[in-house]
């Protein structure tokens, strides 16, 4: 029994493993569509989200599905749950890699990102997708490392949230309503993105640490 | 051992009410705060968030300790995983009501709201606090009545929700670019505040349907 339940064990971080992959395509390319308002690349990310939403469902229901035969107590338990909570959040970071491919969308051929802030936004992309590729091998290796990895790169993505504002409310972007609306929405999706992440990393450390009691 | 898990499905479901409530009082303070721009109203609402982030905590240590003793199966199964996610959604909820009332906070004394959209948010903030009501009463009676309600509430806060960037690019409304920023991320705030209450009444939904097979 023990055997299959490590097995069974082995399915659901392969999975998710899997899940998070997707994920960082998405964010990479929904973060390309916006900074080069690739209107194909934006719907295809768009296209794909439900594929991750497909694979989150499934996921859940092979984790309930083990609850339910497996019966597991203690830690075993609680890496049941921890993969219900991950896998909502990969979900939600799926969900946020397509809302910036929508604005990318909704403004073309203009580009949803005003003058004075393209560097910027291509700054918080790079870091969405590099942070999404951190947890891709933290979830793959479970390397502690990861961890503070994970989260120095979303420290620095909240500075950026910050200097988006900092920007928006100073003369020094250029731009109409239109362009403080998207600018604000976009720099909201980037930062929740990298939230997403560090709450993953979370629950990876918990059974980390708890494997270390 | 059945009779003990009713009881404690009971806790569960009294527990989810409580939250739900506080939730409820939360969102009441803060789109009240929001309104008319009273700092000591926000503050409160920022203070109270604690109580519902440990009470929702405590509601997870339950559950996972129900599935651990009890090792249910099937509906009643599936009932603990929608427990845990029915928190996560409602801790979510207080934590946007909570963001509701720090951009009151942070705009004081100033209004957060810029001239031209104070009807558009004040409807908005009797609608989050209207779908939070009619979530106690769904958590309380399980009367699917209730889902219909909150579903159709929702799609009035997403019409406002649209309204206000209507409004916001069209020349009807009178600001700043930092009334523009609070603006679109207050409408962002209340919309997702009613996506939450969809979620939970979706997971009560399946489980009143589930029942009924």
């Amino acid at each position: 029994m023990r055997e299959v339940f490590q097995q069974e064990l082995a399915e659901v971080q392969s999975r998710l493993v899997q899940i998070a992959e997707l994920v960082e395509i998405a964010i990479q390319q929904a973060t390309t569509a916006f900074r080069t308002s690739d209107v194909s690349l934006a719907e295809q990310v768009i296209e794909n989200n439900e594929r991750v939403e497909q694979m989150a469902a499934e996921l859940d229901e092979l984790t309930i599905d083990i609850l339910a035969r497996q019966q597991p107590v203690a830690s075993d338990l609680r890496l049941m749950v921890g993969s219900l909570r991950m896998g909502s959040s990969l979900e939600r970071m799926a969900d946020l890699a397509e809302h910036i491919a929508q604005l990318a969308r909704y403004r073309y051929p203009e580009s949803a990102i005003p003058q004075g802030l393209r560097k910027t936004f291509a700054r918080m992309g790079e870091l969405d997708a590099k942070i999404a590729g951190k947890l891709v091998e933290l979830l793959r290796t479970q390397d502690p490392a990861f961890i503070d990895e994970i989260r120095d790169i979303d420290d620095m993505i909240d500075e950026l949230h910050a200097k988006v504002f900092e920007k928006v409310l100073s003369d020094k972007v250029n731009t109409d309503t239109t362009g403080v609306v998207d600018a604000t929405l976009a720099s909201r999706y980037h930062e929740r993105f990298g939230d997403h992440a560090v709450n993953i990393s979370r629950q990876v450390n918990y059974f980390l640490r708890g494997a270390l009691l």
